[in-house]
């Protein structure tokens, strides 16, 4: 039987049941036993089937899924004002869900999800595992991803931004400045937006000539406490870096603390960079430059993807990366003379 | 006809329709008459209809709206985390709209919530007006409010946090560490919140018989750039304040921007409490004393009402305030000698 063209009568003739009950288990009904349940999914899985997107009444309530890993996200404000600025003119009510946070087993999300029958479920740092990919697939539900780490899954659409850039512009900057001992501290080195800065700060390196100390490269996690403890070990060096370029701006928050209580000042004796531009860093003391991650564009743009996934329409692209650019303010200056 | 005991029969005999007109009607389908459905919602409102809350399907995905009046809420993380701790766990999805944003008017929001039947809406920073709120009660959806404003509405169901003691406390550890010239920055005169922290201010100075002085109190908004503007007048009085308390931690970041443009230093020159006790503040330089808003917690427990209220329950108390507390950072110290 060719795939996806296995029809309701089919699974139901095949499972021994009837089609109603098929067609409650795809639309996330709960009064079906968990073992027919069960047995309906795997016979949906073996067929890969795909509900025709037509079949969706007009009178549903038209949501979309937005997921976050963990609800402690660091931009999820940002992401939700992305995809509130589409969601809102559409009339499409945004529900916030978390996967594999501490709150609720993926299972019951997934339940959950075929429940509400969202237009789209869009994934920010979460990821589906086969099975969920194709429970969502067979009810042709569409889903897309906020790529903030820089890994685009093949074939899933997704929108992110270019980190090497980031790396490199933020680097150029510092090295215009006439900084010499550059240091960055980035994300796990297991997240590929991690690397990818840290090849753009070596190509800014490399593009002028100057040689890198890898001493000065430090793999960390985005959060404020790791900017900390790693500036301080930076900056607790016989030869310190005159500049810092940070994974994120709350790295940057930790840098500057670690710069504070060793009596350096900032951007007179250290010179500090953040990455992601998020509002409140034109208020900081003093305000931080920082490399512009577009994370409202990169919600509202996916967002858009998905509506007209849902409505079946083709995107013109559904793998996209926006630019990074980067945004100067008071945080970096010339290094120190000597 | 007793108040509320209207049922449906007696709704579509009045207006002349079939049973299953009013019941589309009350379930939020868009395939009736717009003519018919505004007569349906008059008769509604006339009778006083409520849907009993036993007739909701046990299959329906389970939902809760949370509203604010726009998504630049400040506070908005902080809530969303409340209400997710509560219907994580409850396996409740939470759809966030935005009620007089510049996204949608108010009537699509009402019809669009009626299409979701929710099992509850949570307001932030807004109101329903007459119309909306009795369409919501004759659908038996209840509503609750997190009470940021401390402007509870008679009868409905509102957790809020005590303003007068964040105002008391913040002021008296002003006066405890030797201030005497101590200023406010309090949100706009007409919002509740304002009045009463400045009336707190105000009590901590009258019970140590500490004179006041009326040109130290500002009225203004709660943002950065309003915390700005009037720390540099006050700042620029021929006797200036050796401390100001801001009316949100945002405001307090922009008297923080004014004290370092005139060259003085927190807090050896000017002491900054902020009010709310946003996660970021505890990095910031020098980390903010700030009251503490249990914004979270408000959440949760407005959330959990509404949990209650939608299963037939009733809350222990449907009008809560929480107590705000004092959080001693390093933005604060005594005053400079002289």
């Amino acid at each position: 039987m060719a795939k996806g063209r296995s029809t309701i009568a089919d699974i139901a003739r095949e499972v021994g049941v009837s089609v109603p009950t098929v067609s409650k288990v795809l639309n996330g009904r709960l009064d079906v036993a968990e073992a027919t349940r069960a047995r309906v999914e795997a016979a949906l899985a073996r067929h890969d089937y795909r509900k025709p997107v037509s079949t969706r009444s007009p009178s549903s309530p038209r949501l979309l899924d937005l997921v976050f890993h963990e609800a402690e996200n660091l931009w999820a404000q940002e992401i939700i004002k992305g995809v509130e600025r589409v969601c809102g003119p559409a009339r499409v009510g945004v529900v916030l869900s978390e996967l594999g946070g501490s709150h609720r087993p993926p299972q019951q999300w997934i339940d959950d999800v075929m429940a509400r029958r969202p237009l789209g479920v869009l994934l920010v740092l979460s990821e589906l595992d086969d099975t969920q990919r194709h429970q969502l697939e067979s009810r042709s539900i569409p889903y897309a991803v906020v790529d903030t780490q820089g890994e685009p899954t093949p074939g899933v659409p997704a929108v992110g931004s270019n980190n090497w850039n980031g790396g490199l512009v933020a680097t150029r900057h510092l090295i215009g400045l006439g900084h010499r001992r550059i240091a960055v501290i980035t994300g796990p080195g297991d997240v590929l937006c991690s690397r990818a800065r840290v090849d753009g700060y070596r190509s800014a390196h490399d593009g002028v000539g100057l040689l890198r100390d890898p001493q000065l490269v430090r793999w960390g996690s985005f959060d404020a406490e790791s900017g900390y403890v790693h500036a301080r070990a930076l900056l607790e060096l016989p030869e310190r870096p005159t500049a810092i370029f940070a994974g994120s701006d709350y790295q940057a928050l930790g840098v500057m603390r670690a710069a504070r209580e060793l009596g350096l000042r900032i951007p007179e004796d250290l010179s500090v960079v953040g990455y992601d531009n998020l509002p409140i860093t034109e208020w900081l003391n003093p305000p931080i430059t920082t490399v512009n991650q577009p994370l409202r564009e990169m919600a509202a743009l996916a967002t858009e993807m998905l509506l007209t996934l849902a409505s079946g329409g083709r995107p013109a692209s559904t793998q996209i990366e926006l630019l990074t650019e980067l945004v100067p303010r008071a945080s970096t200056a010339p290094p120190p003379p000597g």
